[in-house]
C-alpha cells in the first residue's frame, strides 16, 4: 500500500480497509527505520491515525499543519513525497528529524522545541484573515507542551483574536518523562468524560471537581443528570473560558472518529480545541510498555525492542554530572535539582531517586525553572538547574532579570552545550558563551571532562553569585589528562608549557588540543605548544594571558560555541584592552547554522578535531616570530 | 499619623480611624513626591489600602511579600523605614523606583519586568517546606501579569507542588493600557460575582458561561439557585483547576475586608488566590481619570495634575518610529505591528489607530508576540515587533528557534536598547546586540537619529532574513547631520574622512562623535578624527575597515551597549582575523550593574559624552605612529 501513496491526494483515495493497511505498513517502516537510525519512534507511532485523519481533511499543502516540537511529524513525512529519502532521517544531507520549511512545501513551520505551535498557527491565521485567504490551520500539540507558558499565551491570545483555526491536543499523557503540573491533572479529569470512550471515573466525581461548594450539592445532581443526558462537554471549562471551542475527547487511534471530528472542527468558524487520546508506541509493544526509552532512542533490535548497551565506552557527560550531583547533595544539605520535564536527558533522575523531596520537575517550563530557583536562593538553597544549553534560551530573562540583577547564587548546568549532531540546527548549543558573557555577576566554567565535573560544581557552590557550568552531548574524554589542579577563581590549568604558539581550549576541546599536542610530539622534531585548560570563561586568567604573551607569538583559542562573542572573543577583548603583542586565532563554529550529521563530522568540518588543530600549530609555529611581549 | 510609622510594627498598632488618616496621608505623599520625581503613580495609588491590610496580616521581614514588577511598591518602601528618604525615589543614589534586595530587609525579591512573582514565591515556599519554616509568602500581582506565560508556568507547578503560600490578583483591569486576552475577559467575569460588592451583571448570566450547553438549561438554573444562596466562588474554575483555592473578589479598597481576607488565606494549609478589586490612581481625580498617563509619569503638577508638555524638544525615538511605521504601513499592506503591552511606550498605537486591523497587542506575552510574527511572515507578511531591548530578553528562544533557524523576515524594533537612566538595572537595554549578533541570518542596524528611521524599517523591509534595529530611550539629536545616504547592506557611512584616528559610533553614539569632532575642529590646532556612522553592527562594514586600516593607527568603537560582545567586539573579531594593524579602542558599559540615575550621568560615567570622546581622541591622536596597514 505504502509504494501506492506519494502525495496527501493518494491517502483521500484509499478504502476504509486500505488505510488500516497501510496504517500497519507505516508502523513497519516506523520501527525499522529507527531500529536503524535512532530516532522519536515511540510520538510517531502515537500519531499514525491522527496524521492519516488530517490528510484525508484537509487540502495540503494550502491548508497547513504546524507540528508543534515537529519530532512526531515522521508519518506526514512519509505521506508527503518523503517515502523514499525516509532510510536518511536524521543522517548528514538525509531528511530532518523534525519538520523543516526549506525540506518540503507540506512542512509550513519548523520546530524542535515545544509549545510554540499555537503561537505560530495564530499567526498563520490572523495573516489569511487579513489577506482574505480561507485555508485551514492546524496546530498539534502534545499534552506536555501545554505546561509551557508560550503555549498559553498563545491560547489566551487566540481566544480574544476569535480566529479561525483548530488545535489538536494529542494527549498521551507524556512529554518525553510522565507530565507534571495542575493541568495534567486536569487532563486527566477530561479524559474521564463519561461521554467518551474513555471512562475512568464516574461523571459524578468530575463535576464536583467543579467548586460549587458542598452545600450546593442538590442543584449539582441535577445538573450532573441533565450534562449526561444531554451529552454536553461539561468538564472542558479551562479551554472554553479561553475562548476555544472543547470537542473530545475522541480516541485517537480511531480514524473514523478523528476524520469526523476534524471535519466538525473545520466547519467551525471560531477556535477549536480537539482533544485526541492517543498512546505512545501505540502498535509496537516494546514502546508501548517502555515509551520513555523509545521517546527518543537509539539504534536497536526491531526484533524485540533491544537497546544496544554501550559496552566499555566512557559514560556521557550528563551521567557523569548526575552522579556528582547526587554526591554533592549528600554533602550539602543547600542543594536542590531543577529539571524542565528532562529527568532523564539531564540525569538528574538520579537525584530524584536518592533524594526525591530535594528534587523539582517544573515541566517544559524553563524560565519558570530559572524563577522558582533564584526564589529557592534567597532562602539560602543552592538550586542547581539543569537545563539543555539550546533551551536554557527559553530563560534568557529571568537568568537576566531574576538572577544576574539580584546576584543570586543559582548554578545552571548546561548540558548538550556545543554540536548536538543529528538533531540539527534547532537544538545547537552554540550561542551560551555569548549571551551569558555579557551578564553582570556571571561567572563562566567548562570542565574538561569527567574530572573535573564534581570540582567544578563543588567550587559554584562557594560562590556567591550565579555559575554556568557547560558540558557536551555524548561521552566524556578516555585520555588521562593527569591530575587535577585544585579550581581557582579565574584561574586556568597550564597543562603544557613551551613557547611560540599556546592552545587555550574550554572545556571538552581540552582533549582535543591534547591530543594534537600529542600527535606533534609523537613526531619528535616540531616545536612543542602551550597547552592550556581555560577552566573559566569570565573571569578569564587575564594574569596567565600577560604572561603567555611575553613568550608566545600565536594564541589559539578552541571552543564549541559560535565564534560571535564566544570564549575566544572574551580572550580577544582582553588582549586588544592590554595591548598585547601576540596574534589571537580563533576556532569555534562560523556564522551559520549548522544541520543535523554526526557530532564528529561536524567538528571536523569547523577545525575542532586532533588533525585540524595540529595542521594549525604547526603551520603558526614555522610562522612564530619573536613575540612582542608586553606593551 | 505619617511621622509615627517606622517599621510594620508601628501599623500594627493604629487604630482604625487611624488607619484611614495614615492612607489618605500616604497618598498625599505619594502624589507630591511623583509630581516632583515623577513615577508610578497610579499603580501605588491603588495599592495604599492592600498594602496596609499585608503588613497588619504579615509579620514582616520573616513573614515575605512578592511585589510582582515592583513598580507598586512604593507605599511598602514608606511604611518599611524608608519614609524619610522617599523624596530621593528614583533619583540618582537615592532609593530605587522597585524592589531591590540590596535596599531593604524587607525587599524579599527585586523585580521590574512582569510576571516574575508567583515563580519565585513558590521557589520560596518550597525552600521554606525544606527547611523546616513557617512564614508566610505573599506573591502580589496585576491582572496584567496574568497574560504571560511564565506566571501561568508557575501557578501550573504551584497546584501540583501544593506548598502553602499566597497569590494576591491585585485586579485593576488594566497593566499599562487596558488588558487584553481571554484571561482578562474571565476575570471581568469573576469581578461580577453577585455574591460580592463589584456585580455588574446577573448572576446568571455568569453561570450561563460555562458551557453546560444549551439543553441543560433547567439544572443550570437550579444550580443558579443554590449558588446564589449558598455563597459559593462558583465562577472561579480555572484559578480551582489550577490548584488553587480561590477567595474573592474582594473590594481591594476596603481595607477590613482585606484584613479578614488575607487573615483567611493564611490559615488555609495550600495555595490560595485572593481576587482584589483596585483601582488605578484611586483617590487622586486625574490619575482616576486617566491612569494610562499617570502610570509611569513625568513630573506634573500636584494640583491639578496638568503635565508638563515638551515644548521645542526634538520628538522621541518611539514617536519617530511610530510615525515612520505607520508611513510604510500606508505603502507596504504586507507590514503589521505587534507590541507587547506596550502601545504607548513604543507608540504603536499611532499604528493602532491609523490601520487598527494591522496592529495586534498580544498582552505581556514578548514570546508569543515573536513566534506569532513567524507564523505570520511565512505567510508572506512583513510583522514589525516593536519591544523594549530588555524586555526581549523574554522571547530569546522564538528568535533563535523560529525566527532565525527559519531564516524568516520579522522585524524587530528594539526601543529603549541602551542606558534608561532612572529604570535602573532591570530596565537596561545592554545586552542586545551581543545576544542576536550570534544568531545566524540576522542583520543588525542602529539609526544615527531621527533621519534615519525611515530609511532603515525601509531597507529592513527589503530583506528575506531577520532584521533587528535598536534606537535608545529620549529624544533623537538635534544636530544636523546632513543629508541621509541610501541605505546598502553592510555599508557603514563615513561623516568626516581624515587620517589617524577613526571613530566608528553605532546608532545614537554618532551624535556624540560627531560633537566630539567638532569640538575638536573647534580649537582649529589638533588634527582631526574620521568619523563614521556605522549603522550596521551585522553584517560589518569590512571593506571600509580593510580601508581604514591604511591610513589609521586607532579605531575607537562606540556604543550605547555592554562592551563585553557587543558592536566594538565584532569590529575586534574582524580586525584580527584579517591581521589588521591597527589598535581598537572600546567604548561602551562595563561589566557592571548600572543603578538608576539620569542617562546623562550614566553616559558620561562611561566616557560616553562629547568632552570623554574628544579627550580620547585627542590622545590618541597625539599617540598615533604611522599607521601599520594591511598585513
Amino acid at each position: 500500500m505504502l509504494e501506492r501513496v506519494d502525495s496527501p491526494a493518494d491517502v483521500k483515495r484509499l478504502s476504509r480497509i486500505e488505510i488500516d493497511t497501510l496504517a500497519r505498513e507505516i508502523r513497519e517502516l516506523l520501527v525499522q527505520t529507527c531500529a536503524n537510525n535512532g530516532g522519536h519512534l515511540a510520538p510517531n507511532l502515537g500519531v499514525v491515525e491522527l496524521t492519516l485523519a488530517l490528510h484525508r481533511v484537509l487540502r495540503l499543502p494550502e491548508d497547513r499543519v504546524v507540528w508543534d516540537v515537529s519530532h512526531q511529524s515522521y508519518v506526514h513525512k512519509i505521506l508527503t513525497g518523503r517515502r523514499d529519502r525516509f532510510a536518511t532521517i536524521r543522517k548528514g544531507g538525509g531528511l530532518s528529524g523534525f519538520s523543516m520549511r526549506a525540506e518540503s512545501p507540506y512542512d509550513s513551520f519548523g520546530a524542535g522545541h515545544a509549545s510554540t505551535s499555537v503561537s505560530a498557527a495564530l499567526g498563520m491565521a490572523r495573516a489569511r484573515d487579513l489577506q482574505g485567504g480561507f485555508e485551514t490551520i492546524v496546530a498539534v500539540l502534545g499534552d506536555g507542551a501545554l505546561t509551557g507558558g508560550l503555549a498559553y499565551e498563545a491560547l489566551n491570545n487566540a481566544g480574544e483574536l476569535k480566529s479561525n483555526f483548530i488545535v489538536v491536543l494529542n494527549d498521551n499523557q507524556m512529554s518525553i518523562a510522565p507530565n507534571v503540573g495542575s493541568i495534567a491533572s486536569y487532563l486527566s479529569m477530561l479524559r474521564s468524560n463519561p461521554l467518551s470512550g474513555f471512562t475512568r471515573e464516574t461523571g459524578k466525581s468530575v463535576l464536583r471537581r467543579i467548586p460549587f461548594g458542598a452545600t450546593a450539592k442538590r442543584a449539582i445532581e441535577a445538573a450532573e443528570m441533565a450534562a449526561m443526558h444531554f451529552g454536553a462537554d461539561k468538564t472542558a471549562v479551562i479551554f472554553e473560558e479561553l475562548g476555544f471551542r472543547y470537542l473530545g475527547p475522541f480516541d485517537g487511534h480511531n480514524y473514523d472518529a478523528l476524520v469526523d471530528a476534524l471535519q466538525t472542527a473545520k466547519a467551525l468558524d471560531r477556535p477549536v480545541l480537539l482533544h485526541a487520546i492517543t498512546t505512545k508506541g501505540k502498535g509496537y509493544a516494546p514502546a508501548e510498555v517502555d515509551s520513555r526509552t523509545f521517546h527518543g532512542v537509539g539504534a536497536f533490535e526491531a526484533r524485540d525492542g533491544t537497546v544496544a548497551k554501550k559496552s566499555g565506552a566512557p559514560p556521557s557527560y550528563s551521567e557523569v554530572f548526575g552522579n556528582a550531583l547526587v554526591a554533592l547533595a549528600q554533602r550539602d544539605p543547600r542543594v536542590i535539582g531543577i529539571t524542565a520535564a528532562m529527568p532523564d536527558g539531564t540525569q538528574l533522575a538520579k537525584l530524584a531517586a536518592r533524594f526525591p523531596e530535594r528534587y523539582f520537575d517544573v515541566g517544559i517550563a524553563e524560565a519558570h525553572a530559572v524563577c522558582f530557583a533564584a526564589g529557592a536562593a534567597t532562602r539560602g538553597l543552592r538550586p542547581v538547574c539543569a537545563i539543555y544549553s539550546t533551551f536554557l534560551q527559553r530563560a534568557y530573562d529571568q537568568i537576566v532579570h531574576d538572577v544576574c540583577v539580584q546576584n543570586l547564587p543559582v548554578i545552571f548546568a548546561l548540558d548538550r552545550a556545543g554540536l548536538v549532531g543529528d538533531d540539527g540546527p534547532t537544538h545547537m548549543g552554540l550561542y551560551d558563551i555569548a549571551y551569558l558573557r555579557a551578564l553582570p555577576n556571571m561567572t563562566l566554567m567548562a570542565p574538561r571532562g569527567a574530572d573535573e565535573m564534581l570540582p567544578m560544581l563543588q567550587y559554584a557552590l562557594t560562590c556567591d553569585g550565579p555559575v554556568a557550568i557547560r558540558y557536551p552531548r555524548g561521552s566524556v574524554p578516555a585520555r588521562d589528562m593527569g591530575s587535577v589542579a585544585p579550581i581557582v577563581r579565574g584561574r586556568a590549568d597550564v597543562l603544557r608549557r613551551h613557547c611560540g604558539v599556546a592552545v587555550l581550549a574550554y572545556g571538552a576541546a581540552t582533549d582535543i588540543a591534547l591530543g594534537a599536542y600529542e600527535a606533534i610530539a609523537a613526531t619528535g622534531t616540531s616545536p612543542l605548544p602551550t597547552i592550556v585548560n581555560a577552566r573559566f570563561a569570565k573571569p578569564l586568567d587575564e594574569a596567565l594571558l600577560l604572561e603567555l604573551a611575553d613568550d608566545h607569538a600565536y594564541l589559539i583559542t578552541l571552543e564549541e560555541h559560535a565564534l560571535a562573542g564566544g570564549f575566544g572573543s572574551a580572550v580577544l577583548e582582553f588582549a586588544s584592552d592590554r595591548g598585547l603583542g601576540l596574534r589571537v586565532e580563533r576556532i569555534g563554529v562560523p556564522d551559520l547554522l549548522v544541520q543535523h550529521d554526526s557530532t564528529d563530522k561536524q567538528r571536523a568540518r569547523f577545525g575542532l578535531s586532533v588533525d585540524a588543530v595540529a595542521a594549525r600549530i604547526l603551520a603558526l609555529s614555522s610562522d612564530a616570530r619573536t613575540p612582542v611581549g608586553r606593551p
